[in-house]
């Protein structure tokens, strides 16, 4: 897994400050675009280009399934996962409904339903094992699994390289798997189950207790309720597959020099465990919705991002990110195709 | 005037029940769109369609001058304001670029620039006079103005009719329109200067003490610093032509049944005279940006009303809310288009 620690694509400051002054030049005021002028600028540093865009979008669902779902932590039964793989593949589901609009390469990586599932259009079959083993009682993956999962994140990267992908998005589907990322959350931060245990897809009060116990179990029983854990051993222990998954692909994208867009709560979790491995990859990750799943807050802060949206969602999916899509394409449009004052003759201030 | 009181288009619960029905049997777990499931089921209320959609949006700009301009108020010179309509024409404006990425239905209405300006493209010239008076020294537009104002607001409602318009988008250029927007909240909501004035295009500390002192001496000059003024009294002595023909708009498209999408701090200060007048619109009002400007929150606050987005933004032009009319076509998409839990065969929680 030597590659996790490659440096990602270095930012071109050059490209900045000349998107910086090209905005300083355009009709409005100084500033008056807000976050959008910081979309465009920065992504001028990382694409090195004055007039960057991100109109190739890529959509990568990884899918997997939880060992912790015996502890009843979730309000959905474990076939869920698959059904709704077959659900993506109908373009029944929100995110493809999204994609579809976006008119973005959207796809799905099984790496490890409970249930082997047929041949279906857009899902890649890469089924690592038959869900994970519950981390209540034991590791919940092996490290041979943890790097077939990390390695098919990078995968997808090589993947988005061959099509030309200016922007990464990736998403998760795993019945239980707020409570695998609360718990990685808990280890990194050093934080109590309590303070990052959410409802997840919607459990009831009794639910949000048995998921938080079993989080408190789980960092006691592998010894990461400590100060500076382990960031590698955590995924493992703790992960799931398509957690794995999105850590491998953003590392290998930044390192691609592929911008990518954070979906919500779980794949924020992700993010913060690839730039706890490599944080070189910072610059490259953007953030699109603020989850209403309680820890994402907490998570956003440690990694001192502040997401696009807070529309209140929590489904995952990769749902958030994608919705955010149009605010980045737009700001890049305003970057490149408005006038100058002095090509428009305006006046300045 | 008699027109702004007749009764908005009435909300069809029926349809919104049968929305919401529908929005429970999607595959996602209940109440996970968040923001998005209740602009659909609220455009299906309104549109009186189990499923809606805003796939016809049209953006009209109104300009007009100010003569509190005088009063060293704004960043920018006078002359900007004719400038940016012909920016607008010419497609080198923001709105312009993001009007266009939309494929929205995009125009002016020049209410009152300074200057007579030449025939230009999607400019519709009805100017009502060389700006507005120093509403620090007299009443800023008389009756007639007032109501020529409001009707070239109802005249926009007309074409969306005609052009069957599902979303309206109205936006304002007009040098020193912030001042004429704060005053006008400072009335409507028994405030004082400090609590609504904020930096507009960009003023320093000197040009917001000249803000506060002009919206200050108005007030008084007016006798509106009391409680319950007269909402339309207050538009006349304080308003511009563009404010007052967003009013119309608002008010018009609402009687028509066209949903209407709010852009920022100047807009929103219409849409409260607007409500102010005529509550019955309230429904039809969604709101697309909460400003940078430091008067918004209080707006948004006396219309219970929540932004789709913050971003930091502070341009207007209809800026804002474009940039959220992604967010309410895919709320629509979503509400449509997914599968529900039988037709996908997915396992409920």
């Amino acid at each position: 897994m030597n590659w996790l620690n490659i440096p990602a694509k270095a930012f071109n400051k050059v490209s900045e400050q000349a998107a910086l002054a090209r905005q300083g030049q355009l009709t409005k005021p100084p500033g008056s675009l807000g976050q959008l002028e910081k979309i465009a600028t920065r992504l001028a540093g990382l694409q090195g280009e004055l007039k960057p865009s991100v109109d190739k979008v890529m959509i990568r669902v990884f899918a997997g399934d939880h060992g912790v779902v015996d502890e009843g932590v979730s309000a959905f039964p474990q076939v869920v996962t698959g059904e709704m793989v077959k659900n993506f593949a109908a373009q029944g589901a929100a995110i493809t409904v999204v994609a579809e609009s976006l008119q973005a390469d959207f796809g799905v990586i099984n790496l490890g339903t409970v249930n082997e599932l047929p041949e279906l259009p857009k899902v890649q079959n890469q089924r690592i094992a038959a869900g994970t083993q519950n981390f209540c009682k034991q590791t919940a993956m092996t490290e041979d699994q943890l790097s077939a999962a990390l390695t098919a994140g990078q995968g997808v990267a090589v993947e988005a390289i061959a099509n030309n992908v200016q922007l990464f998005i990736g998403g998760e589907m795993g019945i239980g798997n707020t409570t695998s990322a609360s718990a990685i959350a808990c280890a990194l931060l050093n934080q109590s189950a309590a303070a990052l245990v959410g409802r997840g897809t919607g459990v009831d009060d009794d639910g949000i207790q048995r998921k938080q116990s079993a989080v408190t179990r789980a960092l006691e029983l592998h010894e990461l309720n400590t100060n500076n854990v382990n960031t590698l051993k955590a995924l493992q222990c703790l992960g799931g597959f398509e957690i794995a998954g999105l850590v491998g692909a953003y590392i290998a994208c930044a390192q691609a020099g592929i911008s990518i867009l954070v979906d919500g709560f779980i794949s924020s979790v992700a993010a913060l465990v690839a730039v706890s491995i490599n944080p070189t990859i910072r610059p490259w990750l953007f953030f699109g919705h603020q989850s209403a799943e309680s820890g994402h807050a907490l998570v956003l802060n440690k990694l001192d991002a502040q997401a696009l949206l807070s529309l209140d969602m929590r489904l995952g999916e990769a749902s958030g990110a994608a919705l955010a899509v149009p605010l980045m394409q737009m700001a890049c449009r305003l970057h490149s195709q408005m006038a100058t004052f002095e090509s428009a003759g305006v006046s300045e201030a």
